[in-house]
């Protein structure tokens, strides 16, 4: 196991230290495994909690910030917080107005969320809600969209979430905004290899070296199908013809994110927007707005993921309202 | 070679045409192969180009902006731009000041430089001077120290330099700034993979599955030693000790880059910064500025380096001051 690191049992614990140490001018530590922004509680403003496993920098710890949000509870690598570190972001969280949950749908998720929800209400009287984000196409059918996962595009919809939040809007208008910026946003990934959780020491899955997994999920779950090495441009293009037949993009204004999954070069990425871009343009596909980077890794798993978000006036002045987060900062 | 691209012989131009598409609100292309900032030339500033081989990204492409250069020529993969576009970029950098060029110290680099800067004198009447950027302390010994390569720390010395010029300080202040920068800034890196070239198709080394290389250079050049993997804390202590021996840090102010090569973890990254913390402490050295991410890669090269800059209070001010390019927002 080739990898940067001390005891693999420590490995969290002591990422979390360096992070907090990092961006001390942004985060503060709350209890033993959650970071908050330096100024929260914010009264009057609704709050918003994010998190979810680890090993998926920036997504979730860096998205707590100025314009994104308040508290993040942190779990072990791959593996969902507990209620209590949930609980205690939620209490760090709220400023009077109640807490939202933005996070990925997956079971661990939603068991212990739910579950720091039910106290945070029956025993602390703290309203709390939540989103779960769907926006993987390949993990459901259309016909049970309630049931796909989150991945990449939770950026685009914590941005969003963060900064309606950050108009001290109401409780139900942010929650509305923070569903429809889900409801608007389909993500597909690729995988080229796997990653190796440290405290288990081989790869999450095999994928032999001349196979690439296409619509794979960002923890390994399996995706659409396996293929040889295909060229860039055929990739993009089915990611994208996944995405479109999968929402009535007509000839919307979009945002696209095109992510890097870890090990993937950012050169690789601009390759995959260039196709983005000519296939969009192609369609009359608006781009208004376009992120290239690394919003949701997957330890140093090799691939990326294409999220296109359907805009509207609302989504869009929400995704360029300033952020500033431990890794990232934008307008 | 897993990789999302096209044609190996197209992954530069593409990614090109890619990089300028996502980022045409910052930067515009200029000629064939260098960019500049959309801004670019500015009147009574002095001009400063990087540039040099791609595969590092966001180095050095991704450094031009504001506060940051005005103009990067671009080469194929870990290759020196031809002098052509190189004086395309001093052409477009230069405001009537003249341009300085900061860049690695690479032979391919300095040789093509050098011819660019002879026309754009002999034939423009532009005033060029270079800055070799050399803070890869293993490279060379102290006594040969303008041999040594440039690796990572040609972030902070970008970042010193951009913002020097900006204040339209005259050539000789802008050159001396950024002299100093260099002068007072030492990095060491550990490569745990080598990557591969998309044109060549195989790795550029090879390193045993349970070895580190400690010293390593960007491409693949030789290191210090080869160990069996060891944990992260014995990796920084070693590094941080050669760079505290090879410059006086006495109990300066410093700042910190904790650079990824481009697969490593962005939470492996946070370890080391952790440990990078404990030690300084330690000595009383005062870390007045941290940066931890990605700021010079090599394509999907597993490892990290460490740089300490020496800070004066016209190196922190620089440091400190607003930059908004590509891939790089600080301030």
């Amino acid at each position: 196991m080739k990898k940067l690191i001390n005891d693999p049992f420590d490995f969290v614990e002591e990422m979390l230290e360096g992070f907090c140490l990092a961006h001390d001018d942004l985060i503060c530590r709350v209890g033993r495994r959650a970071v908050a922004r330096i100024d929260a509680p914010i009264k009057g403003k609704v709050g918003i909690v994010v998190g979810g496993g680890s090993g998926h920098l920036p997504l979730y710890t860096a998205f707590v910030g100025k314009g994104g949000a308040d508290a993040a509870p942190v779990g072990n690598i791959f593996a969902s917080p507990p209620a209590k570190p949930i609980l205690e972001a939620t209490l760090a969280a709220n400023g009077g107005e109640g807490v939202i949950y933005v996070y990925g749908n997956y079971a661990g998720d939603v068991l212990n969320f739910d579950r720091a929800a039910a106290i945070a209400q029956d025993e602390h009287g703290v309203r709390v809600e939540t989103v779960l984000i769907t926006d993987d196409v390949p993990s459901a059918p259309k016909t049970e969209i309630h049931n796909r996962r989150g991945i990449a595009g939770a950026f685009l919809i914590c941005k969003c979430a963060g900064a309606k939040a950050e108009t001290k809007a109401d409780f139900d208008a942010v929650l509305a905004a923070i569903r429809k910026a889900n409801d608007n946003t389909r993500t597909m990934g690729v995988g080229l290899t796997a990653c190796t959780v440290p405290a288990n020491g081989r790869p999450t899955f095999s994928l032999p070296e001349d196979e690439m997994e296409i619509g794979l999920g960002v923890h390994g779950e399996p995706g659409v199908r396996r293929t040889k090495i295909i060229p860039a441009d055929k990739v993009v293009d089915e990611i994208v013809e996944t995405l479109l037949a999968d929402l009535d993009f007509g000839d919307s204004d979009v945002a696209v994110l095109v992510n890097g999954l870890g090990a993937t070069p950012y050169e690789e990425l601009y390759v995959m927007y260039r196709r983005v871009k000519q296939i969009l343009d192609a369609k009359r596909i608006r781009i208004r707005l376009k992120f290239v980077g690394e919003y949701a890794t997957s330890l140093e798993m090799a691939g990326a993921s294409i999220s296109l978000m359907r805009l509207d006036a609302e989504l869009h002045d929400l995704l360029v309202a300033p952020m500033h987060t431990p890794m990232i900062r934008l307008f």
